[in-house]
């Protein structure tokens, strides 16, 4: 694995199929769960530089503690609050308020460290920039050695893979019921900001690749995202319909995608309760974190027994750990 | 020790006495002092996630070095600047300013860590939801992991330790001179801002389980403190009476507690110098710093020969390695 | 080393003469750049604590990753963000917003680490503060461990130092092209904020005490820099002038020494771009970073292949590693 953005990354030389290369790295993750220092010596020496323009919590601890399990040393630098803004644009004239362009941090951060990890953020006010991934795109350019994104304008691959890594742990704890591909359904929420699409673009990029489930959407209808991420799947704005026979339900608000950025809809009705997920078939319920209790998601069900937030947060720990062992592998035969 | 929080944390199933028990701490902190390095291997592959609410030098850069002398990885994480608002209150409808609700941070952040420490502060402004401990009880409730307070709304204990360790180091340097216990004065000191009045508390509630000094505590009269943490101690609004034949002096300033958290006086009177020292048995000054010179305590007793506080700042890593290694002790033994 | 503030500090109780220092410590560096791991062990159980009162990328990363390819830990604390307003003045009646006076927190610090490093600015209001370096030296004076400026109020060290080790390093790429000693030139360049002198004083003082080039300054007029530093160059107003048959050009910006801290002038024409570079011998083009492009230094020359900005970051590391490993020498023989 040479970077960690998109799903197309987990491909491998040998393996080209998406579904099986989620697979292998799911059950490399798993294996790492069920015994976290097997590969304490692969990151010896080497050291993992992580780049926060955003805050983050769980993405930025569970990396950590995945390194430390490699043997690997991760350093921090928050560059909105310890550095200063950075420049992405090429050819500016750099009198306003940027004072340093990624073209001068990005290769000395690729000398200083082996592999590099970034969080930005959309702006949610420009569409085009945010689907460009301006961001990401001129920091991969410019490092120089592997970069793992810990959530960029679109996408959140390390939360996809952790998604899917709970499911699949989920499915193997149930044991093989009948040859029915479950039932996933992903569910907008209420929510009192707009947030990006990310969580919920990537989990569509990741369950559609990894094709080992059906897979619905749901949303209220201003709400559709971008169709490269969620070709594939089947689209409903009626939740009723969608939670039925549910097995899993992923649950999560995002902001519109075609006028880009907005709160259309704050009706409470979209926010899962016990009585809606009667509809299911005892679906297990999983979201992100974090979560607005009781706007996004009711307290019943966050404490309830369906809920796998809490199990799926912990496995970030396993998902980073593949990530950066594969990257590591892949950076030592050079 | 299966956490730190007050000084009934202390006892173990084989010492049920307080005094007993704080001295079995100190002589172990003392050992560390001798030989920071002996249990270099104990905390091997063991991981202290650190959650800062607020601001902290020395209890954070201390209980650093503590966990690295024991081999120890600690990951330092300020949730107010990094991270977002947590949500405390059960029920909450999260559509204001909190972003996660402890529930679902504490469990995972249990997941990622073997042992959390956490530090908080009051509010200053409503006593009943100060003095209900709730964030760091609503945090060891659902960490799922040995806690330690690196301090709460209403007490410090690792600076309650260090305090003591500092005492009976300053006691054992002086030798058996005669069999009276050592008088120990807490007095009050101005400052210019409401201050918690957890140092106070703690110091309170610790050498009066201590009960190895005689313990006076002196303040104007409208800061008298919690009793539950001043019971056994003399208490006058005389703070000549309290100097004299004194051995300790214990400086601080705290809020008032009854009409919580105002300041009532300023009186400089009240401020430490030598002219009201020379009441004293040439007693040591200690106070838990940061200190605003030249308001609460004088240039002349914080640089003269008496003045204690650097030592006692020295000893937090010595309370904090004790603390530590008895946690993870008990870790071990499941 | 007992420290490492300002040149004089690279001299040894063996080598008297500053040019030789240098070339030694450059020596050392490029030994640790060749085989970064080759004295692993060196700093095993040692601690250097990083104060930061401003902000830092390079210096701050670098200086990790010397210590960490040292065995060392570091441990970063911002001051400024993760702390409170320290006091430096003596004497202080700290009634106002500074929180804890550097005489109380220094020793503290010392007593926690083996070595400390700090980075501080000046105000630039003040040229008489700014230039007394109080911040630096009362550390310095109540730290008692050894101190690595990461930049003061002046200087910055360890940037002069990676500066060296980079004109070095590429005249030994170039081989013995003749006896002559190569022309060195620091030029002024426009800039839409105030800055500190610190990078170009550093520079000045270093390749002043190297001796080993020919050195030139350039700026408009109201830019003389205190003679202290400047001493033994040339010095022009005519940029023309200066950048004739130059072999190295260092672009810096600095704001007004003798009216302090102004910016009095702004003309574009003082950017190098690859029609003024042709002035020179075909020069390398340095800068400190971060730089404001198309500002301070045309994209055509920090994208061209005259640039050595990249180096030169990417030295940061070889450069405080060789300071912390003599540091490190000194202490081990008490």
């Amino acid at each position: 694995m040479k970077q960690f953005i998109h799903v197309q990354d987990v491909l491998t030389p040998k393996i080209k199929h998406t579904g099986t290369a989620i697979n292998q790295l799911v059950e490399e993750a798993l294996a790492y769960k069920a015994n976290p220092l097997k590969d304490k010596q692969l990151g010896s020496n080497l050291r993992l530089g992580m780049l926060f323009l955003n805050p983050s919590l769980r993405t930025r601890l569970s990396t950590q503690v995945a390194a430390a399990n490699l043997g690997m040393e991760s350093i921090v630098f928050n560059v909105d609050k310890e550095g200063w803004a950075l420049e992405f644009e090429e050819g500016a004239i750099m009198s306003g308020n940027t004072v340093e362009h990624i073209k001068d941090a990005a290769p000395i951060l690729g000398s200083y460290f082996d592999v590099l990890a970034i969080r930005t953020f959309p702006s949610l006010k420009n569409r085009e920039d945010d689907y460009s991934e301006l961001f990401i795109n001129q920091f991969i350019k410019y490092a120089g050695v592997p970069v793992i994104s810990l959530e960029s304008a679109t996408l959140h691959p390390l939360q996809s893979l952790s998604d899917i890594i709970t499911i699949q742990e989920d499915l193997l704890h149930k044991g093989p019921t009948d040859t029915k591909k479950p039932k996933l359904v992903l569910t907008w929420a209420p929510h009192v900001k707009p947030l990006p699409q990310c969580v919920a673009n990537s989990f569509a990029q990741w369950v559609n690749a990894w094709s080992e489930a059906g897979f619905v959407i749901t949303h209220p209808e201003d709400y559709a995202l971008d169709t490269q991420f969620t070709i594939g799947a089947t689209i409903t704005h009626n939740q009723t319909e969608a939670l039925k026979d549910a097995d899993y339900v992923y649950v999560k608000n995002w902001s519109t995608y075609h006028d880009y950025g907005k709160v259309y809809e704050n009706d409470p009705a979209w926010m899962l309760t016990n009585e809606r997920l009667a509809l299911t078939n005892n679906a297990k319920v999983m979201h992100c974190l974090p979560v607005r209790r009781n706007v996004e998601l009711s307290d019943e069900i966050l404490d309830g027994p369906n809920s796998l937030v809490t199990t799926e947060a912990g496995n970030r720990v396993w998902a980073a750990q593949a990530v950066l062992a594969n990257i590591i592998k892949t950076l030592k035969q050079g």
